[in-house]
């Protein structure tokens, strides 16, 4: 990729972004979505401007991460802890129901044992990223529903590398070794409990360290090169490096630069975290979708009971919730969208070749629906509780 | 490049580039000298932990026209007006005369007229990276001197234009347009200062604009995405694009908002510019200069020769100075550094093979020995004005 056309891809990102950003806004939508829209606006299936290339792609990347990030840095352990209970109950039967739903579904659609599995699997996905942004935007992220929302999401990432082991040891071997990606689960979930417990034990070494350097953004590179080593450390035990971002947001957020580390870090991810958004929507390609289409007649039926049984699915984790204090149907509502997660498991299907195109572009527009659906209803949500 | 191997990268690259840019100011030197060095102790040549990859290659160029935009932020264009007699003198024979004795010793030692314009060309260059971050670093950017070495890079880079051009035009055609050459200089300095006469006459629609968004992040986006506009353009003009991000903060250096941009753009730059300083470090070979190697006597014979020629070049360049409020001998020293664009033109050398190995090895010499000469001599030089 040349300067020219990396600058050309960078400036189209910015400008839509934004504009379609400020008027999600002004009609009372969650800014999230306007970026969401302004990538399929701008992406390949619409008008073509913005290719995703490497170089976008970890950039976006890293503006997932550095949202995370954000999030943990301005996050309340305790909080999380006290909502323990209800996040991991939130997750399973997330996980559970639009996996039975799923399988069901296909199995009755009489497709084989193998693709109902993978179809069951993409609809057990939440996207951390989106739900996080819906709530940012809105202005929800430090309630209690907030709190079990983001919870459930982080561990529904965890529950995901149990998922995604199994369907890629059925995809290319045929079996599923429950056992092995439990363990690896199990072993994720301790590493992170441990460098959180750790990080935070010996978070004044990195308040010294900064203390002591006299060179221009010290602080805002300290804070960057944290985060991105514990998303580093989060890949090689293959958990999402926003998770382990977010990790590092809550060690730091204890420390006494706290925020201090929030308003450097603020402009950063400003800069990083559009061009996730934008190119998570220019990955739609809407001529799976069209109407008119009659060859698209199948795939519209089956998306059609797939976003059923994907959005009973989420909306029944709701009632995960312990104790009456929190709406479980904000809940459900902020666990629907499927986002990048969703995205990762079908293109998994498609490139291992147990889903067809018809069946990918059908698990697409339940991907693309619960994702849109959900900064919209969540905003209603907040408003009736 | 995969996000794993993508932090990892980025996480060496930001703790080598702090750790010797630290032990740099502790030791009295620029901090960039100490992120120069970083990048040669991760580089190819010794340590080989960092690899340059487009992306970081493409973020790296961001970082240089980050760099040039917040200088022209904290810039005033009528400071640069005032000393523009004496800085388009520096650079003319900061051009002139590095070139002749580069062309001449080239013939005295018996090599072909080609490869000697080639030679010559690549002594006139001038970093205005380097030398930016050098007088920066110094807190110097604000003096008579910094103006006057500011102004004459950024001639120095248009005139590299025509340089670049004809010797392009060389290496291929066997032939040079001065005139092709001459009229596209021409043109891009005309276009350069009709867009910042059109964006200060218009740059408060920039501020009405900002001042109507309601979103997040929108004063950091509008005016980066104001910036990478710019250097877009000056690449379509076929000027560096740092050139281009320059302009635009000269432009934004008269708004209203011009602190606050400032303020948010900081912790961008500080993300983005140390990339740019580690892969020039980077891609110093050191192997072409170790005296053991008697193979490589012959390139350090003409290194020797070409240093020197380089030197005294852009040492008389002081003397263009109109005037005596102004220290000639920091100028001249400011002027040293070739960079990252006597990188740009040597390679160019390379790999139309005008240049053999141990000729570009000998170029190699020159420009890495400038490099890190010049912020070293610019304290001492400013210490005895």
């Amino acid at each position: 990729m040349e300067l020219k056309d990396f600058l050309w891809s960078l400036i189209i990102i910015y400008i839509c972004a934004r504009v379609m950003g400020e008027l999600a806004v002004r009609i009372g939508q969650s800014a999230v979505l306007g970026e969401l829209l302004a990538g399929v606006l701008i992406g390949g299936s619409l008008l073509g401007w913005v290719e995703e290339t490497e170089t976008l792609k970890l950039l976006g990347q890293i503006g997932v991460m550095l949202l995370l990030f954000e999030i943990g840095l301005e996050s309340d352990l305790r909080s999380f802890l006290k909502v323990g209970l209800s996040a991991a109950l939130v997750a399973a039967i997330g996980v559970v129901v639009p996996f039975v739903l799923g399988y069901g579904l296909a199995l009755a659609l009489h497709l084989p044992q193998l693709q109902a599995i993978f179809i069951g699997a993409t609809l057990t996905a939440t996207s951390v990223a989106i739900s996080a942004r819906g709530l940012f935007d809105l202005g929800k992220l430090r309630t209690r529903e907030g709190n079990i929302i983001l919870g459930a999401a982080v561990l529904d990432d965890i529950l995901g590398l149990v998922t995604l082991s199994a369907i890629i040891g059925l995809a290319t071997a045929g079996t599923v070794s429950w056992l092995e990606a439990g363990r690896t689960a199990g072993l994720a979930l301790l590493l992170l409990s441990v460098a959180i417990a750790v990080g935070i034990r010996y978070s004044h070494l990195f308040s010294r360290l900064v203390n002591r350097m006299n060179t221009r953004g010290a602080l805002v590179i300290a804070a960057l090169s944290f985060a991105l080593l514990f998303g580093y450390v989060a890949e090689l035990m293959r958990i999402a490096a926003l998770v382990g971002a977010f990790a590092a947001g809550l060690v730091l957020a204890r420390t006494e630069h706290q925020t201090h580390i929030a308003a450097a870090i603020k402009p950063v991810a400003d800069v990083f975290v559009p061009i996730f958004f934008v190119l998570i929507g220019a990955a739609v390609d809407l001529h799976h979708f069209n109407p008119f289409n009659e060859q698209n007649w199948p795939v519209l039926l089956l998306a059609g009971g797939l976003t059923l049984a994907a959005l009973v699915g989420k909306l029944v984790a709701g009632l995960g919730v312990t104790g009456a204090q929190a709406n479980r149907w904000v809940i459900g509502v902020g666990m629907l969208p499927r986002g990048e997660v969703g995205l990762i498991f079908a293109s998994m299907g498609l490139t291992h070749r147990v889903l067809d195109e018809a069946q990918y572009g059908a698990i697409l527009f339940v991907v693309v629906f619960t994702t849109f659906i959900s900064p919209i209803l969540l905003k209603r949500a907040f408003k009736g509780s």
